[in-house]
């Protein structure tokens, strides 16, 4: 089932894509409302023509700030790490988070921010978001607390990520996370989920990898943050980038003013963002 | 004025503490409603004496994570380099943050989560908050934005926070928040603030010191921050800890189960929470 947030004659909705329309459910304010609820039984019977709605990111006002990996491909592992030894990653997850003021729906625009970064860079990833309060989870139990998957861009400021030593200043800044197209429930992937990811810069391919190539897999990390903090129904958490980041190229090649990113996986969509 | 979130005949209530009672703010269901909408011009008639109120922390559920700073006090700058590579601080600040599910009241129980760590540790910290949301605000507007101040216990599960090379995962479990005993608005202070911090363990003095020993002040950190990222009205900002925490010990004096941990800063109050 794929889930979308959207606009519609001015009002915030949320529904289910139903080939070229969408269900809405009027009953749910909100993205995280519905994923506190569950699922609605039955479909509503009014349909709303896709062409007619303006797509939001699927969660667009996350309630706290998303949790992220960071080098969590080996690929990736490698070239960040040849940039700055702020990212080299030992044998242990390497957890950060990202404040998302507004999360920037597919087709959005990122602001390339020239007074903070001259370092601008795309990361695409998989999200996955928690479905109920996650406290204590078992490897073997997180399965039943993975409520669906989205593509973010985890757009990053070297500079103020290496600079600052933490990376959470780099990660923040307004426009940095690209969300969508939609959120699709986990039933529609096998557990783990085995999902191909790639991002393309201008058209030209950048990053190509597979979920499958996670150091750290979703039971990993769900059991071991949970150890110790709740994580609740709609958390974020984004599972980190294959090798192919601007960073990683000799020289370096950042982003710049009209480049186009377009992150893309199988069984969610595209998501593709315009730098301004 | 001394602004508190209270429980009080089943309701959680904010207002505001006059002498031994204190004036509830009806119209405003939480703090972060009361600093979006700024402070009501009258006092309502209605009085509650303090002793039939359970306090809670002033904003006991933030809306999105609390911004920290890292190695902001020149003293304990060193003695966390000593303790671990990854508090090496350079020319920057380092910022961080911190998920708070729900912060610990003044009198509260912090949970020393035996399963995650056997470094507990605290931080006694001063935190701004801000009055209305910020973006790419100049020094010397920056006065201009701060509602008030707090303090803020940052708990820390040092093995957590060192081993994963980002803090996130080690500041951010279940209770390690305490904060309060009140918001006290920035009136009550000069401009850049000069507040005593100090931290008892078991009424045995560990940190004192003073926030105008901060490396990097609030004009600093907020006009850094807001040149890329929106600090939005009710984001916390924690400014970092003064030497004596208990890594800075040889050998480490970490927490354990019974301690009593008692935060306290001039004229805003004192922070005493147990550790169970």
């Amino acid at each position: 089932m794929k889930l979308i947030t959207f606009q519609y004659q001015e009002e915030e909705l949320i529904g289910i894509v139903q080939e070229n329309e969408v269900a809405p459910l009027r009953e749910f304010a909100t993205m995280e409302a519905l994923i506190r609820a569950g699922l609605p039984e039955a479909l509503p019977e009014e349909r709303i023509p896709l062409s007619q709605v303006k797509l939001l990111a699927p969660i667009p006002r996350p309630s706290q700030d998303v949790i992220c990996l960071g080098m969590n491909f080996a690929d990736h592992s490698k070239e960040a790490a040849r940039f700055s030894d702020t990212m080299k990653r030992e044998n242990y997850a390497v957890y950060f988070s990202k404040r998302v003021n507004e999360a920037v729906a597919d087709k959005g625009e990122v602001d390339s921010h020239p007074e903070v970064t001259s370092q601008l860079d795309y990361e695409a990833e998989i999200a996955f978001v928690i479905g109920k309060d996650a406290y204590q989870v078992p490897r073997e139990k997180v399965k039943d607390y993975i409520f669906g998957y989205t593509i973010i861009n985890d757009v990053s400021a070297r500079e103020a990520q290496t600079l600052h030593k933490q990376f959470y200043f780099g990660k923040s800044l307004d426009t940095f996370t690209p969300m969508g197209p939609c959120l699709v429930t986990s039933d529609e992937f096998s557990f783990p989920p085995e999902i191909n990811i790639r991002c393309y810069v201008n058209e030209e391919l950048r990053q190509d990898g597979n979920t499958r190539q996670w150091i750290f897999g979703i039971e990993d990390v769900v059991s071991e943050l949970s150890a110790g903090m709740t994580l609740k129904a709609g958390t974020i958490v984004a599972m980190g980038t294959p090798a192919g980041v601007g960073m990683g190229f000799t020289p370096p090649r950042f982003l710049k003013k009209q480049d186009i990113v377009r992150c893309e996986a199988d069984g969610i969509g595209s998501l593709t963002n315009t730098i301004k």
